[in-house]
């Protein structure tokens, strides 16, 4: 009797997702290799005489560009906006572009309208730049400069660790556009280092979280200024991984209209920083808990949140503007923990294609 | 026996707010008769060397300033944003404003971070413009100009006519900088007499669909370009007056990872206009239709989705541009009934005021 063949053993749901979650520290060193490639792109972007940085990407790199308004904005206190990829590529409107930077985010190097904006940018006289994982693809050809995201394969649908390499380039080209560059790399660096400290102790505590939520079909997710990028992006994961109907929203479009839809079974995760925008959320944060809604608080101040049902801190960083790189993770691992509570594959959400070819 | 009192007889639940949806033509009408206002402004941007227009607002106000991106695109091909207040006003950033038009939107002229941030832009040079209902009110004297936004007092806690004026509004300054104003402010003009035409019909129609939905707690509600400005604010009126988890989409959003939230109980509003966006809007309907989702068919060119379980459709106005001020008025309706069919009073949803004076 021969022996039988070995069982093929598959990954447990999530498994792709969790390893990249997971990867992310690494991910962040292997980005700071290119740290030369930012500060000579930063200084083209000076010679350029830029007063625009125009972002354009889709999804997670869209949410990534909310950050960039305020590394932008703070560092060398340039206007940044997430550009609308509609006016130019299908309405055709020929915007001035002269003065303007364009930060083409996208994880492929892909995205048509990404591309078709990028080639019509160019043509208009702004200075293209790709920031994306494949520094071979059309959309790396078709800009002026590369700047590699250098996040590895990634191969979960939901996208992580190139989320988080896009806020850490988006940083580090503001801090060096700044003459801050070195210093912030320094910080990116240390930052790795605390989110490998903080992540087992998160993974026990997000999953003794995650199991009351799962029948939660929808929820706030609640961060201003720095964190609204953190915000919007945890709202995608749980909307993507988990079918929940997460909207991000700042603390102040909590006050205009949806906290009327609150309740109990409406939960509101709440990113609080250490920064200026602390008070409006510490408020936000007590209407939703008026409100009788379930709070989860989080972020480096979420200790500052009162009444919160749950909370899933992070640690401070050398610098508020770092601090998304962590805010965003208890985020991450609660979408892979409730969509195994709920009985869906992380790694496979139906419906959804890695790369999104059409419209 | 002295005869009874006579019984004061309360109006019932979201008269004000329907009342207030049905004086949108009249309140088109008497914006128009600022028209020379709009003129003047316009000139005096054009004088300041206007290279980016810079939009504020909370709630509805927003989403117009959401119009206003394309607006400015397409007349006078202007790069319109909406600004970050937090970053002006809470992080203290100090951007270069100069050569910058600040267009302030508030219904009441009395948000406090919106006249924090006119303030501090006046005072880096920047061109600062209010467009209120109250010409005396803290914003109006805090800006270099005052637009009169004309809808006259709204009660309803759930904007409307403010929200129709101040698309208007924008469309109609977006027009005079491009020297296309007369032209626009006809458009106006024959547009509330579609308004007019369309509305008996349509709220009739609205009836009818609305029961079913009752029972609904989270909804997409997908627009692309000059419709995106709408779909936010028929989302926020689904949410502040029906308690339904609405967010907003654009038809690309959808496909970067909401449509894997999509079941038969979380139903899609669509608008579709006859412009360069209608494929894209098109495909995105389809997406939907096969992920099971229930597709209600709204905007001018509703007839173009197919396999809608709805239709709501609107008349094509003169220009393209003009449609986002029919277009929000079946979401109005439709908020409006939908209120009633739950129990709710549109007037009065629980937990928020007019005028939001925190945060």
């Amino acid at each position: 009797m021969s022996s039988p063949e070995p069982l093929a053993v598959p990954d447990p749901p999530g498994a792709v997702f969790l390893a990249e979650i997971r990867e992310q520290p690494h991910a962040l060193r292997a980005l700071l290799e290119h740290d030369d490639a930012f500060a000579r792109v930063a200084a083209t972007a000076r010679e350029h005489g830029t007063s625009i940085v125009r972002m354009v990407g889709h999804g997670s790199s869209d949410n990534a560009a909310s950050y960039g308004v305020y590394a932008f904005g703070l560092l060398p206190r340039w206007t940044a906006l997430r550009d609308s990829i509609t006016l130019t590529a299908y309405y055709d409107a020929h915007l001035e572009l002269r003065g303007s930077t364009v930060l083409a985010l996208s994880q492929s190097g892909r995205t048509p309208d990404v591309i078709d904006y990028v080639t019509r940018a160019r043509r208009a006289g702004a200075y293209t730049v790709a920031l994306t994982n494949d520094a071979d693809s059309d959309l790396a050809v078709e800009a002026d400069d590369v700047l590699p995201l250098e996040a590895g394969p990634e191969n979960a649908v939901a996208a992580s660790k190139t989320y988080l390499n896009q806020v850490a380039a988006l940083g580090l080209l503001a801090a060096h556009a700044a003459g801050e560059g070195e210093r912030f790399a320094e910080g990116i660096a240390t930052t790795a280092g605390l989110f490998e400290q903080m992540l087992p102790e998160l993974e026990t505590r997000v999953r003794r979280i995650a199991l009351p939520f799962a029948s939660v079909g929808r929820m706030f997710v609640v961060g201003r200024g720095i964190q609204f990028g953190t915000a919007r992006e945890i709202a995608l994961k749980l909307l993507e991984t988990c079918r929940v109907a997460a909207e991000p929203l700042t603390a102040t479009d909590l006050a205009h209209g949806p906290v009327a839809a609150l309740d109990p079974l409406f939960p509101v995760w709440t990113i609080a920083s250490e920064d200026e925008t602390l008070p409006a959320v510490v408020e936000a944060a007590e209407r939703v808990r008026l409100a009788g809604a379930t709070l989860v608080a989080s972020g480096d101040a979420a200790d500052k949140l009162a009444g919160a049902a749950y909370a899933l801190p992070v640690p401070s960083p050398p610098s508020p503007l770092l601090s998304p790189l962590l805010s965003v993770v208890p985020g991450q691992l609660f979408a892979f923990e409730l969509a195994r509570a709920k009985g869906l594959d992380p790694d496979r959400p139906e419906g959804l294609t890695k790369v999104t070819l059409a419209l």
